[in-house]
């Protein structure tokens, strides 16, 4: 069955993102220093966060409230001022970050998309994602951009219906394997894993070794090679 | 030229909205009345919305990161904890809401789902207005969602395209003039008001009164005969 259409995942597979989420929650850490232990300010951050997520899902936004709601648990409802005033500059200053695309993506997509369609499918909040893209530089290498809430199997059977020739003949291609890999190849399509130095802890998941449409590069570039192997049978 | 497909606003044409963002202006002037008058709280908090839209968009999550910035320079930075713990409660309670349609939807898009392909169009958080779609019993009537960061004629066309038969054989209906109305009427197709009781100020624009593809009707349920009528020519 030939591969027609790549999905790709966007934040830490065509661009940083997780980074910037740590030096946040560095800078974070170091405002309540004085209340608490690292370690102590990660894991309330973390049940906080894990805790909104229902209600205000992925992205920037939400971070920048559980933030701040974490800073009111940690310091016992007596956070100051200039606390929270940090916390929105911090957040502020996410979604203003300047997005450059990672080693190697400008040239492999370029090469891929005469090929394929190229469709983007990412979480997170609709008007950062969309602003990333722009910033990138790469919004026009994509036939089609899916900004969704959650990850599932049907939203990829959806993407790559309405995008391209449906699952079956598409790969995903991302670095969390819960995401991007593992529901893509629930709905019939390629997993293709290419890790970023860094993972969410929400996003950690085993590799599907015995799963026969599983693959795992270790970089954007072998994404090229790897599809016309596969569609020469 | 027949329409075909109809899309429709959410919040404020289908289900109430700007009535609860409202009611939490209300708690909110309330938690900062020792500082100052209403309108000056309205005011301010009106000019953050507006500076942070680039950045934060549309929807709860925004709103409530500008009431929070908007307390912070109001008490000048001297935001009380219960403040801030009361606003989060506030944007939390907004997330959960329940959904109920506005009177005459159900019955009026129960009539229209069989002979239109109907598309939400809204704007607003992605994961928010999933849960509002979800929770109000009405998404099986529709044939299409689009949850987008900005509404202009590019997104009426695009969305005409993708889930019917173009815009200059849609209509678009809904309680903004500025955002459902006229960018509509700019992509081609009909742009149909209903006006909602109240309006948020960034929403208010003048009705296009000699736009031929222009309709001003008094509630929802003066849509079926309406379309009836223009397709009968």
């Amino acid at each position: 069955m030939t591969i027609t259409t790549l999905g790709l995942d966007a934040d830490d597979t065509l661009w940083h993102n997780e980074t910037i989420f740590r030096l946040t929650h560095d800078r974070f850490a170091e405002l309540l220093s004085e209340h608490h232990d690292r370690e102590q300010i990660e894991a309330r951050l973390e049940a906080v966060e894990r805790r909104n997520l229902r209600l205000y899902g992925y992205g920037v936004k939400g971070f920048t409230l559980s933030m701040i709601e974490t800073a009111m648990e940690l310091t016992d409802g007596e956070v100051s001022p200039a606390v929270i005033r940090e916390i929105l500059a911090a957040g502020r200053e996410m979604l203003g970050h300047p997005v450059e695309p990672l080693p190697g993506v400008r040239e492999t997509l370029d090469r891929l998309s005469g090929r394929y369609r190229l469709v983007l499918i990412t979480k997170g909040d609709l008007m950062d994602q969309e602003r990333k893209l722009a910033a990138s530089g790469l919004g026009e290498l994509f036939s089609g951009v899916e900004i969704v809430s959650e990850k599932t199997p049907d939203t990829y059977a959806s993407a790559f219906r309405r995008h391209g020739t449906g699952a079956h003949q598409a790969a995903m291609i991302g670095n969390s394997m819960k995401s991007d890999v593992l529901p893509a190849i629930l709905a019939g399509a390629w997993g293709v894993h290419i890790p970023y130095h860094v993972t969410w802890s929400h996003e950690v998941a085993d590799a599907p070794a015995d799963e026969p449409r599983f693959a795992a590069l270790d970089s954007i570039s072998e994404v090229p090679p790897w599809v016309e192997a596969r569609n020469r049978g």
